[in-house]
């Protein structure tokens, strides 16, 4: 048995104002510092000890990763980063707010870019001061791997190698797994863990806290869920 | 050419309270916290971009490591940690304070065993509630290879596979590498680096803070020392 611990990063500063944020470093609110804390405490309370943790390269995630550990007692645990955990990049909605943006393409076009599966929101211009193409951290990939826009279908697609190369093997030799990541690169692998339908993980909300753990036997078949709260 | 920069982590815990510390995995002063914090800005001040960054397990050196990338805004890079870039471990002495340590064993023998290459202080029992065997984060180490007491001949012997591993290849691929460790690992590396004598090494004090930096050349047999200030 293996145990996967999913937890999105606390609130960000861009939640607070309400932004689409995607692949913008925008840095955790201190809420959401609160929040990674309590996670981590949460985490030590239950008495779940890690073998690894992964994480995205937005900062965000990796403070909430780093809390997490710290307050569970295992920060040196080896911590990798990938882009390939990165939030859902929202294209040319990027910081833009819900309201502006819904005044922009119309209420119910920016409703379907939030909740297609399937729909790619406009694209962000290369030359956008967010554009992922200038920035260092993505500097050693290729070109046309970086993306200018996502929904959650390619958000899967840029995520399942990362699983079926990293998490799973991980689950397979029964290590426990923290994955400090966004709500959309977290639903993106919970769909493809439950066999959801693309409407079905629609419907799915990942919350800021607490976090989500799956048990799971040997061959990554079976698993119990659940959210890990004060009572456990 | 290709930069290093150490930094020693921030006042511990245990350095306020003038400790013995070595393995134990002591926390941050809210002091050490801002020197971190301070180095981090410093490097981003003085515009070096890292490739890589390692650390050891212990938090202290860990914590100054995230607040050093944090603050120069490469929190995003990856961090390799290692038992190997550890504090020298104290022994016997380990949870003493100075003045404690000189009333027990003689003020001149302490000072022997702070200020020799060679000599060894009394060994750690293997019940010691500090004792390293018993610590999960070493469980995947040969029971052999964890110390008891160490010199910092012993210190260098074991950093010394690291830094030939992992630190100098990628100095040696031009990458630019940040070491966020302890004391006595960065004077061990220090020694090796400089080829100094047994002696010469024991009069090398590394200083909390600023960071050291070293700019080398292709064939790591030349550099350039100095520290970090304010002026750069």
């Amino acid at each position: 048995m293996s145990k996967l611990v999913f937890a999105r990063h606390g609130l960000s500063e861009w939640n607070q104002k309400n932004l689409f944020t995607g692949w913008v470093d925008v840095d955790l609110a201190e809420q959401g510092v609160k929040e990674a804390i309590k996670a981590g405490q949460l985490i030590k309370k239950a008495k779940i000890k890690f073998d690894i943790a992964f994480t995205s390269v937005l900062k965000r995630a990796i403070k909430t990763t780093n809390y997490v550990l710290e307050f569970s007692d295992q920060l040196w645990l080896p911590v990798e980063k990938s882009w390939r955990l990165n939030e859902r990049h929202y294209g040319g909605l990027t910081g833009l707010n819900k309201a502006d943006a819904a005044a922009k393409h119309g209420k119910e076009q920016v409703y379907t870019w939030r909740r297609s599966y399937n729909t790619l929101p406009p694209a962000m211009p290369r030359n956008d001061k967010y554009s992922a193409h200038t920035d260092p951290r993505y500097a050693l990939l290729d070109d046309s791997v970086i993306p200018d826009a996502e929904n959650l279908k390619v958000t899967l697609k840029r995520a399942l190698p990362f699983w079926e190369d990293k998490i799973a093997p991980a689950l397979k030799e029964k290590k426990n797994v923290f994955v400090g990541a966004h709500g959309n690169s977290i639903r993106a692998l919970v769909k493809h863990i439950e066999h959801l339908s693309d409407d079905e993980i629609m419907n799915v909300e990942i919350p800021n806290f607490p976090p989500l753990v799956y048990d799971f036997d040997d061959n990554l078949k079976k698993f119990d869920k659940y959210y890990l709260n004060y009572d456990e």
